[in-house]
Parts: C-alpha cells; sequence; structure tokens
C-alpha cells in the first residue's frame, strides 16, 4: 500500500542500528518534504564514505588521506602512545583535546570466548610500531572490561623486559556522579586504586 | 579532526527530525561497516523518494503513480469519502484495513493564526470531487485539535443544503488506557458523546 520508493527508504532506515519500524517510517517521511539539495547531500555522503574512508598507514584511525591528522602533525609528544580499541575514541579524545601524545587504532580487543587472537586485532602492527618509534610510554585506553584487560595485559607481557612505561585509564567513580549509582566493580576498582591526598 | 566523509554523513544524520549530534555520530560511524550494497540502496532510496513520489491526481494521496493504489481499486465502497490531513494515516488505515471506502487528503488544517486558509489546503479540489463522485458520506479523519475543528466546520458548512452525511471519527477514552492518564479534553469529549448500552 506505501508507494515502493516509500518501503524501500522505510527498509534503509531500518538497517541502522537502534531504528526500529515507526522510527523508520517517520524518517522516511521525513525525506518527502526535505529540501532536494539536502536530500542529494545526504545520499551522496553515503556512499562516499564507504568510498573515501580508510585506515591511517600508521595508526590504524579511519582517515579520508593515506594517513591521518595526528600521524601528519609534527607538533605531537612522541614520546607516549594512546593505544585504543575503536577510532571514535580517538576523534573523541581530539575534541576535548586532553591528550598531546599519538595514537592506535587496534582492531578490537582479544577476547578467547569469540575466537578473537592477538594476531586478529592487528597487535603485531602496533609492536612493530613500538620497536621503531621508541615510545617511553604506552597507554591503553579500552573500554573498562574483560577483553580491555585481557589486551592490556598481553601487550605488556610481550613488552616485559623493555623500558616502555605501560599505563592504563585511571578506573574510579566518575565526576559528578552520585555514589548510590556507582556499581561494585568501579567502587572496588577505585578503592584498589585510591590515591594520598598530598 | 573526523574526516570529512564522515562530517557530511553526520550532518545529513542530523537533518533527520529528533535526531542529535550523538545519534547522527552512532549513526553514521554505523554506516562504515555496513556492506556497501546496502548503503548503495540506502543512498538510491532516499534520491528515488524525491524523484518518484507524487500526489494522486483524484486522492492528493502520495503515490508512485499517477493515481494511487485505492482511487484504482474498482472493490471500494464508492459511497463513503475518509477526508485527511496526511498521506501517512491513509498508509496506516490500509495497514490495518478498517476502512473500506476512498480517501482524500488535504494539504494540512485550516489555521488562521498560521495564516492557513481553505484555498491553502486544497479543499476546492475536495469540493470538486465531492460534487462529481456523489458521496453519500463524508468521514473526517483528522488529529483531534482545533485546526482539525475548524476545517471540518468549514467544510460541513460548505456542504450545508446537500443531502450528504457528515460524520468524523469518535473521540474518547482510548481501549486499554487507564483512565489517570486520559486528558481532561479527552473525558470531557468522552463524556459528551456517552453512547447508550443497547
Amino acid at each position: 500500500m506505501i508507494p515502493n520508493s516509500i518501503n524501500d527508504l522505510i527498509e534503509s532506515f531500518k538497517l541502522l542500528p537502534g531504528i526500529g519500524t515507526k522510527t523508520a517510517e517517520r524518517l522516511a517521511f521525513s525525506i518527502i518534504d526535505m529540501d532536494i539539495n539536502n536530500v542529494e547531500f545526504f545520499s551522496d555522503s553515503l556512499v562516499n564514505v564507504k568510498k573515501k574512508i580508510k585506515h591511517c598507514k600508521i595508526c590504524n584511525t579511519l582517515t579520508d588521506e593515506e594517513e591521518c591528522f595526528v600521524c601528519n602533525d609534527q607538533n605531537r609528544n612522541n614520546e607516549i602512545l594512546c593505544v585504543l580499541d575503536d577510532s571514535k575514541n580517538v576523534f573523541l579524545f581530539e575534541k576535548m583535546g586532553i591528550f598531546k601524545g599519538k595514537y592506535h587504532v587496534l582492531d578490537g580487543l582479544i577476547s578467547p570466548l569469540d575466537g578473537i587472537n592477538p594476531e586478529d586485532i592487528g597487535i603485531n602492527k602496533l609492536l612493530e610500531r613500538i620497536k621503531k618509534e621508541k615510545f617511553k610510554e604506552i597507554l591503553f585506553a579500552f573500554k573498562p572490561s574483560i577483553e580491555g584487560e585481557t589486551t592490556s595485559l598481553y601487550i605488556k607481557k610481550v613488552l616485559d623486559g623493555s623500558k616502555i612505561k605501560v599505563t592504563r585509564l585511571a578506573s574510579g567513580v566518575p565526576m559528578g556522579a552520585d555514589m548510590e549509582y556507582v556499581d561494585e566493580l568501579t567502587l572496588e576498582r577505585a578503592m584498589a586504586d585510591r590515591k594520598e591526598i598530598e
């Protein structure tokens, strides 16, 4: 009953994560009233992302170029490397402007239960880079999780014997959080990581 | 910092109603991992909707053809015309299969405060059709609102003197609703429209 062209668009929106039928219908109908230039921009942007996005040759971050804007930036601190499991977090950190070193993005985290081993997430490329660029500190910025811990420990073990300092982001109670909403694991970690007030 | 191609896509998603920056970012990044065929289908669907969708020559419902599937259907009840203010509701009614008559979609509702007058919403086309097709009943299925009331009353007044029965959808307490969540206006209407139990 719904015209095919609208139905196709509804099905397209339903391909997106978290978009159900009702929302897909609402979004599809909104396109009918949208300016044609905006619709064409949207349509082109979709295909462009697939065509243009690649991984930085050096750090594996998503980029439109051969090398990403951080690897191309001569003013970064070359002594510290922040290792992440998702390019999105590089953009997040840069937006916040809280880190001035270099980045390296793994293709996920080690998860033996899911059959994801070190060689599947590009750890060799990371190790080669660490060897070559002589970082003094490697900082892990993974989402706090078993997989994050496993990956951090694995890399730390491989680097054992070198003089590289290996760190991770502090875990603990988020600033501004109500204590009653903090989960047990976070509180346990916050206790273990407690800092002396100086 | 975010590659231009991703940024363009984020801006595109932000054009959609109810999609903020965070959701737009999440959706844009999800496209990177989506199958290229699906992305191309999505991209084509967007432009196709703008290219192909038109209004049915007879009833003004959105359609890919010159005439919509209802106007083309010989098995409809030609005595009753349901007048709506949005094509979406034609598709909704048809999905539910609760109405077997014909439809006519106005280009909105009369709203003097917003400068929307009868001639702006295609009422002349509706009146011509009513005259020509000799309906016995006109049923208004507008969203309950001041504008809906105004539009219904205006058309009823124009039809005064003809033998056409003019009706509207019943207003009242929705089936399954908790009384405590029913608003005052709805309850007032449900009282006024109360029906004798037979």
